[in-house]
């Protein structure tokens, strides 16, 4: 189930809407085929590793991340597939709670004679899964919170200057991150201040969709957000109720735009905005700030992950906050995270941080 | 010479205005004594290692982390100790480069027949040293900031409240940092928000000396400092030019009061002031903050060190700011420390930095 969780990650971030999945087929002690679910979010895993063994998938036992779908979507469903190769067992690590699968996978698999198994490496598999378990039970992605700033949480001198805060190992690292997500997602406040391109750079993978929360569009024409529309898709998330002629040039320019309801004078309100994002299919977000948009997220429970960067330096009162107030006012109400790792990064240290439980 | 820094290292914080000093002494591959400077200063390393050796010491090498003094202090020099014990060989890791001694000691020895080598370990021995020679070098103490935050760097939410950001393990890990100084210093600010004891708890260790840096005196005659100043004793360094009876009721508490030159309006000079703690023989202040002294410490290029506590929390920009500004305005120009370790405390983690050589 491990090989299988491994297999998995390699589609995380390239499979949504769909789940990303493992599948590892063994028989007689061999493995005989791998898989995972491809780009786009088909072939899924299993027929991707059925296909791969071939006539050894008979009477093999597949190792799968999720429970396989019973249901006809772009595919057909992955039981009839595991049947029809006739693989003997089948091991998941969890149930789909997807409510055309949910349960119906296995009782198929049963009903064709096939021995079931759940639950092996449960709590790693819906780790893994996060991103796709919140967008299918709750209609909201999974939000990963990157900020890098000073020991003293600065992100930028009080002039706006922040390049570069963090080294080349740290700024490698985000790239990486990127990738492991569906979308990116940044303020209005942080396209005006850095007109950032938000590309996958040097690790030969497709960049992303660009998201920018932008209430009043005030994202210039002229951003590289803008410009590169057409190579990579760029989404607006704006308010309700702007004029038609105020969204047509960013439309002609290749921009996307989603219309979500506004806080009167705060911004949008960001579960409305996240759920939009979530009824698009997206299952995993990667928002890098700015500070008005990580209060905001923080504000509202809405942030999962933590990627903090952190630079050796001090800048002091005068710089920019990392996060914008949001309005604790005791120590007991400020969000708290479990912290899963820290690693040195060069002169940077990296420390994650998850969601408590 | 590593068992010499080890020894060395049990008198740190408590042998000021001395050097804290271990040595060695070894015979036929057998350690026939160890000695470190003892605490208030004496007897020093050497004394104390040879009065545990006895008849032992006769022919042995003796291992000293730093140059033994050649002039009569409030002790014999140590030179002469080692000559009549008949040590054959004394290796030193520095020079001292205080006045009296600068490589007289070094001459002493040799003009009685022993073979003296100097520099082994020297890195080792210089850093652990730094207090001791910024005094006698540059009439500074080596200062240590410690500051214990939010990932976003705010160590108290907007109303103040800051017990407990970090836990106690931090905490614990904070009363040995004091023990490792000769006196602990915070702002008037700090003792106006907190009121701090600022004690050594459950170490068994002696308290030491707390600083206030209060230009305008503004430390409460009510406050935990002033009330205990008779068991530990309190500083207050303010500007000079305070008319007597302002001072008078601190005295009459048991407060001594140090009177240093202050910039008009922004409170003392912290070079004057920390020259004032160096000229009374102090080595090593472990500072707690708050903002404003800690800015005002970083601003004057005076922090050497940095331990940096960071709780897994963010408080968003309402929270109070670990370090005040101090007039970074280009990235360029902010202070930046090497990380000398990371070490994970319970639910925080400590960083400890070292300034850039």
């Amino acid at each position: 189930m491990r090989a299988a969780l491994q297999m998995a990650s390699r589609g995380l971030g390239r499979t949504w809407p769909n789940p990303a999945v493992g599948c590892v087929l063994v028989k007689d002690g061999q493995v005989v085929g791998r898989g995972f679910t491809q780009p786009g979010g088909r072939p899924h895993a299993e027929v991707d590793a059925l296909a791969r063994a071939g006539q050894a998938a008979q009477g093999a036992t597949a190792y799968v991340t999720l429970e396989p779908c019973s249901h006809w979507g772009r595919t057909p469903p992955c039981c009839d597939a595991l049947i029809r190769a006739g693989v003997s067992r089948v091991v998941v690590a969890m149930r789909d709670p997807d409510k055309r699968v949910d349960g119906r996978g296995f009782q198929r698999l049963r009903d064709a004679g096939i021995v079931v198994e759940e639950g092996l490496l449960e709590a790693e598999a819906r780790a893994f899964q996060e991103g796709f378990l919140r967008r299918v039970t709750r209609g909201l992605p999974l939000v990963t919170l990157k900020l890098a700033g000073t020991l003293d949480g600065r992100i930028a001198t009080a002039r706006g200057e922040s390049r570069w805060i963090t080294g080349p190992a740290a700024r490698r690292e985000v790239h990486a991150a990127r990738a492991r997500h569906d979308v990116m997602l940044v303020g209005s406040g942080t396209v005006l201040a850095d007109d950032p391109e938000l590309t996958i750079r040097d690790l030969g993978l497709p960049s992303i969709p660009r998201v920018v929360f932008d209430a009043r569009l005030r994202t210039p024409l002229g951003a590289r957000l803008v410009r590169t529309a057409r190579e990579t898709p760029t989404w607006i998330v704006t308010r309700t109720g702007h004029r038609p002629d105020a969204l047509t040039p960013f439309l002609e320019a290749g921009v996307e735009i989603i219309q979500s309801p506004a806080r009167p004078g705060r911004g949008l309100e960001p579960r409305a905005a996240l759920g939009a994002l979530a009824q698009r299919g997206v299952t995993r977000v990667f928002c890098e700030g700015g500070a008005s948009l990580a209060g905001a997220l923080l504000g509202a429970g809405l942030v999962q992950r933590v990627m903090w960067f952190q630079a050796p330096g001090i800048m002091g009162g005068d710089g920019l906050p990392a996060v914008s107030g949001f309005g604790v006012e005791a120590l007991a109400a400020m969000p708290r995270y479990r912290r899963a790792s820290t690693r040195v990064l060069g002169p940077d240290v990296l420390s994650e941080f998850e969601e408590m439980p």
